[in-house]
């Protein structure tokens, strides 16, 4: 069970509220409704009082061992259900987990209210219901939706707008940036700065200005110490639904599309574009001036300097159809030992 | 045109204007000095009132077809310049359209002034004009020259230096450190803790004192969330027009020269020393106690752990020379498909 | 000699102390024990009223010009001592060293006390003698033990346990965390984020509430802007004197042993378990659900996504044994040259 001094578990919850909650089917034949469950947990710790979950068939081992009270179960193995645990159909089961497990312990929204040490410049405008914490700073013109949490020390510059119910974590940096609802904005996070572009003389530097944006869709995650630069002209732009993880770099420019999920550390240099629903894996790399079609996958540690077609799945530096790159490291190793043998 | 929420725009300038601020030779004859001038853009999104640039032949085709009121061109384009566009011949076009991008957008640098919330020591020296934020800390004995501009949350530890006209954004930490003039520190970089160094016996480790500094030469961008570490005897030092991206990592008593570029998620480690004018592109890696010479270009991703001498080119890990990289992995790939139809 | 605008050196310390504070043992005869000694420097630098040392046969040359008045030796290398400097046999030489430069540059702890603009609650127990800096906020229930330093600016989450002499940077964030004693948490870290895990659907993603914690041991270094994220249920955990660099990610769920060293960009995924007094090098990559033996070292970039047993050293990507790396890539280098001369 989660540890008290962080987190409060809610319910407990009756087997009629956990169906109806989820949506999942109870394949159990006279299955008491009225059953209570406290908790849930993964198969091998739950127990009588716990509700699970077996997505894959190669956990069915633990599924069938598992003291869980009641289990989510894809419709293909319900038939393997062990004595004794209700069998809850569902056509995802970790889907309908997560669900669960978000009404146990629903995310913990500090009570409203302003801080008396935050910095709100009068011409800034605040929702309703929103949390902003100690010594926040709102500058001039930003527009703050209802239900906003903005944690401390985080900076929202000038003319900056922030959709409904998104949460940015302490000491974040927001400028430049028009930003959807329900984002999720880690702590750390470095958002709008201006790109990293200049020319050079023998005099030094010139910054060339950077007077684009960063847009920002719905239901996007940033993660902790990320960064996420703004166009010089034009936009950088990052779709609905797309996760971004810790400690990754957008340069100015870059175009993401929705669902897109970009692991830790990897990156993606200026003008580059990714499509809808990819998968770019951690510390993987992106070159600039590259277009990326959509359901692409990137390999961890994956080089990409060219363009990639819609459905690839690539890995290597430079990357490669990741087939063709399982194959040459694995030649490559067997012809080394190979040789070292002669 | 630029976001009004984010950007004021300057000007309108007039032909003459453009002309006396970038320097340019106006190659139209006959063209109208008065001639009214609002923004920069792109050749593809100019219009009659716009300046844009070529700079290179790739683009020839945009600029014949550009609605721009004014192009900047090298001079052995100018023939190519279309009907009714001027002509404004530059040795380097992208330089004079950053010039008076810069006239059209000047840096916006909020009224001067010190917020009441700043903690300021009072043995420290703060200049004139400067702007220092919400919540800024400033420590015992630091010198703050004049027209610098320290945002919300930052920290300047005991003793720094901070050259003039430099701007450091908010969440920063520098300490341990004596930075140059017209410097531009970004958002949540971390600047001077001490070195990751340390011995181990049993009873763990043993902390290296590092007693050394970090030293920053002029006009010296460190991006977001970059991290350079000071010395442990000795310095780590910077030199002057030194770009660095975001999340960066420079360990202590690294030696970077004058007009380097580290792009983004690179990183050098302890006691090596790159030379002047060198280009390391995004997530390349060197190992410590390395030697680079001057000029050096290290690719994307390449990982370094022997000295390069000056002027090479080199790519891979471990880094070799670009062309026998590119040789070599081409190589590769046409082994392991010929092998996968034997 | 360290700037005295940062570093205040103690001392001087005479050889009797020296031997006192180290222990190691005078080899020079009739060496004079009142004889004073201000500084400790390398053996390039050092002059007559420094201690350096000599632990790597490789700077015998070093040693014997050094005019250092006394250097730390292994007892294999004490007969090439150089007339007139007194030799102090160690067995770890670069550890009496490390030790004694701590007596000269003993940690510069700001004189305790609450700065009266940190945001405390009323919940919150603070032990004896800690430093808490301007705009620190402190959550509900939290336990800070005696000695505690907080730099500006940092948060310290509803209920997480900081332990006893345990310093932490400014601009950081510490939630979900149960601590240790005598860490040292730099400037920028985010510790207890909830991990990058969710479900996907045509509504976008759905967040798995992560109801784990941070655990981290005595002793343990965490950089600048590193993150660590919180388990989704049960923990991330860190074990005794375990250092960690900058830029480094740890997701959830990972389980990293005692006496471990992550260099600077290094990452490790979700619920990867790395042993004891393992080294994983700078910006190497280890992918979700590896598990990593004790005293495994891992090289510069490699990548690793397959379980490693104890005692090995690995390269590459994918990370395959070192010696068989290096060969491989030695002669993929020789092939290529040698099919470009045909």
């Amino acid at each position: 069970m989660a540890d008290p001094r962080f987190f409060s578990v809610q319910g407990p919850f009756s087997l009629g509220q956990v169906i109806e909650i989820t949506g999942a089917v109870c394949a159990t034949p006279n299955a008491d409704l009225s059953q209570s469950f406290n908790d849930v947990k993964p198969l091998e710790a739950a127990g009588p009082d716990d509700v699970a979950f077996l997505e894959n068939r190669k956990y069915v081992e633990a599924f069938q061992k598992t003291k869980a009270g009641a289990v989510f179960v894809p419709d293909s193995l319900v038939e393997r259900t062990p004595e004794g645990v209700i069998a809850l159909v569902a056509a995802r089961p970790r889907r309908a987990f997560v669900t669960l497990a978000q009404a146990f312990y629903p995310r913990d929204w500090p009570e409203a209210g302003i801080d008396p040490s935050a910095q709100i410049d009068p011409t800034a405008q605040i929702g309703e219901g929103c949390t902003i914490g100690p010594n926040v700073v709102i500058g001039p013109r930003a527009e703050i939706a209802d239900k906003v949490w903005i944690g401390a020390g985080t900076v929202i510059d000038t003319g900056s707008i922030i959709g409904e119910g998104t949460s940015i974590g302490p000491n974040c940096y927001i400028g430049f940036t028009i930003m959807g609802a329900r984002c999720q904005i880690q702590t750390g996070a470095q958002i709008g700065r201006q790109g990293f572009g200049f020319e050079r003389d023998d005099a030094g530097p010139l910054h060339l200005p950077h007077i684009g944006r960063v847009i920002i869709g719905n239901s996007v995650e940033v993660g902790c110490n990320t960064t996420i630069d703004r166009g010089n002209s034009g936009d950088t732009s990052i779709g609905d639904g797309t996760m971004i993880d810790n400690l990754v770099m957008i340069a100015h420019n870059v175009t993401i599309g929705k669902g897109c999920t970009m692991v830790a550390q990897s990156g993606i240099a200026g003008s580059s574009k990714l499509g809808d629903y990819c998968i770019v894996a951690g510390q993987v790399g992106i070159a600039n001036h590259v277009t990326i079609g959509d359901r692409v996958i990137l390999a961890g540690k994956s080089g990409v300097a060219a363009d990639i077609p819609s459905g690839a799945i690539m890995g290597g530096t430079p990357a490669i159809p990741i087939n063709e790159w399982r194959r040459m490291v694995a030649r490559q190793r067997v012809e080394a030992r190979a040789a070292r043998k002669k």
